[in-house]
Parts: C-alpha cells; sequence; structure tokens
C-alpha cells in the first residue's frame, strides 16, 4: 500500500503525524493555515517537498475560510527557514486565482518530478550496488513518492538487486524510524548504522554509491541537507564514492550565488540531550543543534532533478536546467 | 571531588556502572575474576586504561581466591577483543608474583602515565582552543583522570581559558552521558553535539583542534578508536585542524603491523535500535554495530603517550618511542 503522508480532504489537510513513527500511523487534521504551520513547525511534516505541498494546502484552508491571506503568508513561511520549497509554493499561491487547484496542482506536479526523478537516477544505480543514503528523502518527505528514495525505490521496482545502508540521523531519527520504515514496508533490504558508521563501512569497501535529498540548492549547486549530510559526502569523496542528490527544481534557490547564504535552523536542545521524554544528557551542558548542513558542490558528482541531472554541478550548469 | 571509576577493597573490586550515568552513580561489587569480565562486557566499565586495570584486579580476585589462574586469564581475555590494555594487563598479572601488588602497580602506574600525558599533551593545546574530543578518554575510561581528557582537564588546571565540543558518540552515547557529566562536574565549558555535527562546526570555523583517545595503536600508528573517530579525523584533515590521539604505551600494539590486523568488536543490534527501553527502529531492518574503527596514521597529527609526543607517527617513530 502506497505511503501517504499528505492527504487532502476538501475542508481539511490530513497529515501522518511523522513524530509517531514507525510505532503509530495516526493521521492529524488541520483545518487552518495556523494549523499547518503548527504542524509544519513541530515535524508532524516535515521533507522540503512535503512542507511545500503542505503549505500549499494550508494557504488553500485560509483562503476557503476567507481568512486574512497575507497573514496566512507570513505564519506559513515563519513555520521553518531552511526548504526553499516552502517559499516556493507560497509564491505559487500567491499568484493563484483558485487556490485548491493551485494546491492540488502542486501536489501532482511533486508526485509526477519524484517519478522522473526515480527514472532518471535509477539509471544511475548499478546492478547490485549498496546505496548509502541519509536522513528521510522518500514518500514521506514529498507527496508520497521520494526524492533520494525515490531513486532506490525506482531501481528496486526495475529488478536492480541493490540493497540501502540507512544513516539513523541524529537527533531526530528520520532514517532509523521513517526510511528503514519504508525500505521495510517495501520489502527493500536495508541496514541501519549509526551515522558515525558511515566512514568505517565505506573504508571496508561496504558501499558503492550514496545519494540523499535536499532542502534548498543554490545557484552554484551547494546544497543545503539534514545536518550531517556534509560529512557523508566528504568521506565518500576520500573513497571516491559517487555521492548524488536528488532534488526537484522547487527545491532550487537561484537567487541565491552559493551556500554560504542559506540560513540554517537551529532546533531546540532537548532533541540533542535525549530523545522523547528520555533524557541522557547531564544537566548544565550547552547544546548546538543546527538541523541542516551545507555540502559544496565540488563534493556533489550530480543532481538528479526530474528535467534531467546535472553533472558536476556549477552555475553554469544549475542555471542551465532550470531554464 | 575526583572521580573513582574503580575503587580496590582487596576481597573486591567496586566499579561505578557507568551504564546509570549520569542518573545515578551505583558501584558494582565484583568478587571474582568472571564477574569482573561480565562487567567489562556488559560495559559496567569501558575505556581502554579502564578495561586493563580491572581485568588486572580481576585477576588478583582469582589469585586470592585460589583459582585457576589460566581460567581467569581466559575469561578476562574473552570479555572484548578490540582495547590491547585488556591483554598487556593480563600478560604482565600472568608473570607477577604478587598478583594484589601487580594490580596496584597497574593501577598506579596507569594514574601517573595519564598525569604525565595531561603535562605533555596540555602544552599542545593553545589558549582560548575550542577542543572537539569524541566518546569519552576521561576519569572514568582510566584509573582516574584521563587520557584525551586528562590533556584538556590538565590545560583547564593550567589556566587556559578552553571550551570542549563533545560529540554524543552513538550508539553508547559515552560522550552525552559520560565525557559532557565529567566536565559539567569539574567546571570545564562544554558544548554537546551528534556526532554528524561534528564537519558542520568545523566549517564554520568553531572548531580549533581534535583530541580523542586509543583503544589499540599499530605499530604503524593506525589507530583503533570509538566508532567514529575516523570520520572526525577525515574531516579535521579537510578543515587542516591538528587531530591529537593521547594514550599510555599500554595502548599501543607493536606486534601488529598496521590497523587492518586489529580486531572490530561488533556489538549488539540493539544498541543501535533505540537506547535502553527505547526502540525507535522498526522490526524487521538489519543493523551493522561495529564497536571501533581505524583511523590510519597519515590522518594523525601527533599520538601523545607519557613519555612524549609522537609527531606525523610512523613505524619508526612509534617503534623508537616504545624502546
Amino acid at each position: 500500500m502506497a505511503i501517504e503522508p499528505i492527504r487532502w480532504k476538501g475542508d481539511r489537510l490530513e497529515l501522518l503525524d511523522q513524530r509517531l513513527l514507525p510505532d503509530q500511523s495516526v493521521y492529524v487534521a488541520c483545518k487552518s493555515a495556523a494549523e499547518v504551520a503548527a504542524a509544519i513547525r513541530d515535524m508532524v511534516v516535515r521533507g522540503a517537498p512535503a512542507i511545500g505541498c503542505a503549505a500549499a494546502f494550508g494557504f488553500a484552508l485560509d483562503s476557503r475560510n476567507k481568512s486574512d491571506l497575507k497573514k496566512a503568508f507570513d505564519t506559513l513561511a515563519a513555520s521553518r527557514p531552511t526548504a526553499v520549497n516552502l517559499f516556493w509554493a507560497l509564491d505559487r499561491m500567491k499568484k493563484a486565482a483558485n487556490a485548491e487547484a493551485e494546491a492540488i496542482a502542486i501536489f501532482k506536479e511533486d508526485l509526477a518530478m519524484n517519478r522522473a526523478m526515480g527514472e532518471l537516477g535509477a539509471k544511475l544505480i548499478a546492478q547490485r550496488a549498496r546505496v548509502m543514503t541519509y536522513c528521510n528523502a522518500g514518500a514521506l518527505a514529498t507527496s508520497g513518492y521520494g526524492t533520494a528514495l525515490g531513486v532506490i525505490r525506482a531501481a528496486f521496482a526495475n529488478k536492480k538487486d541493490i540493497s540501502v545502508v540507512a544513516c539513523e540521523t541524529r537527533p531526530y531519527l528520520q532514517g532509523a524510524r521513517l526510511t528503514a520504515w519504508e525500505c521495510v514496508q517495501e520489502g527493500i533490504p536495508c541496514t541501519l548504522i549509526t551515522d558515525n558508521m558511515a566512514g568505517h563501512l565505506m573504508s571496508k569497501g561496504e558501499v558503492d554509491v550514496v545519494i540523499v535529498g535536499a532542502d534548498r540548492i543554490a545557484a552554484n549547486g551547494d546544497t543545503a541537507n539534514k545536518i550531517g549530510t556534509y560529512m557523508v559526502a566528504v568521506l565518500a569523496r576520500r573513497h571516491r564514492l559517487p555521492f548524488y542528490v536528488a532534488a526537484p527544481t522547487s527545491t532550487f534557490d537561484p537567487k541565491i550565488a552559493d551556500g554560504s547564504a542559506i540560513p540554517i535552523e537551529e532546533r531546540p536542545a532537548q532533541e540533542v540531550t535525549g530523545y522523547r521524554g528520555l533524557r541522557w544528557a547531564p544537566e548544565g551542558v550547552a547544546v548546538r543543534n543546527p538541523a541542516f548542513d551545507v555540502t559544496p558542490a565540488e563534493l556533489i558528482t550530480g543532481i538528479v532533478c526530474e528535467k534531467g541531472v546535472i553533472l558536476e554541478p556549477n552555475r553554469e550548469r544549475v542555471l542551465a536546467m532550470l531554464k
């Protein structure tokens, strides 16, 4: 059964509560932009394309409710700062004549872009490849198929005998909870590791290729993605492994020249000092919790988007693809 | 108050149960080599030098009990495979005329070596340095002062205005639970991060130097240490940061030519799928859990041991220091 992170019901948006996965599948109903913004901020829904789709429906809800749309825009735009899909979707919504139709179009286009990336990206995955991925760039991070995990899904559907190495992705454990769960659901062989094992496995020759998603890609190809992606890219380079990013063109932000201008969200300390109700760090310790980092374009073998693959990305090639 | 991970009481060995830190300080009493071996295997006590000291006292207990010492040796030697201090201590015990006196000597020598490393290593730490460390190489990992954290402790005692960046060290969280706790106890400013943030902080210029402990160092300087150390070393090299290892000569294994021959312990899957009673990974996912990795000598700026600092370690320089 297909995973449905986002369900539009006309008068409400139902979001699969990703905080409770893989233990429970519970949908949260949102009836206004403010409720959708809260769901984005609180990580009920996460993943750059999914955030964009959810925000579009949030705007459509307030349009239906005849609420102040300037306020709806601002509330949704303030929910999370790094993923550019949020701003891309809201800009489209602001200009749309029919808000509901536009939100549905954004959702359907995302699904189509996922499928296109899957087919293009699958060609880059060798028969029997051991594919490392990071965080969750799957059905749960999108309208329902996935970017990086969509590529893996397509390669698997195309009868490639692949296996996945999923990095758990502290502190929020999207790899352990969400990517591992999606792979188990689909029957794709998956091995879970802690993030700090990535280098060891590469050094032992147990990884063939890396593919990750993205939250925002600058004009020169520098890519913001979940914290730790940069570490994996540096290790892949040392071990001469191809490192791919999969992201629809809605994740590109050509107004930003390079990664240094991408805002990096800093999240609450309690995500680092423990997990859910369990605290393991002592009182009195300071904490940093940047949610994303930037992988420079020079470490990226190629960016798979729905229109093609940008090999050895740089400003010229990125802008050519976005034309 | 000094942290005492290991207390010798003549008829029993008391081990501070590190599984319960930082929440509770509880000592486990061991009255035989088998009980000490179980405590090592179950991680009541951990850290290469501390394992060596505990094993020595375990042997002394069976000597006192007039038990089969061949069996005591084998049981202790089978407890954990990677840290060579265990085998080094047992070899000394086997040859000793007075087992109790020898175990006490091993313990006291470890403390003296820690202090000597602290003074030598502190000279490598600049005034106001932001020092990244990994896992716990502190008082808890030794007889009671620390190797890498001993260097930090000595620099702090020498009035250097330093701060620590502690990587949490999944899956067992020795950084979050033990290193952060030791720093808070001592009043050393400490910031906790998840392991995957190390590269991001380095890329932002927020780290000046890295220092870690070791579980086994081969003749050429290749160093086995807690899983993830290799990742930090690769990142330090990319950012041109000095990367130091602090370890007493009891951690060197000159019989092993290079790191490829160091046995890497694989630990139970449930350490990765959750923490304590809490499970967050889905059923059905495969797991890898190598407890250590190997950092090649070429990535190591210097190894601080009690006799001096081996800069740019290689076979010739390592063997010269061990003479």
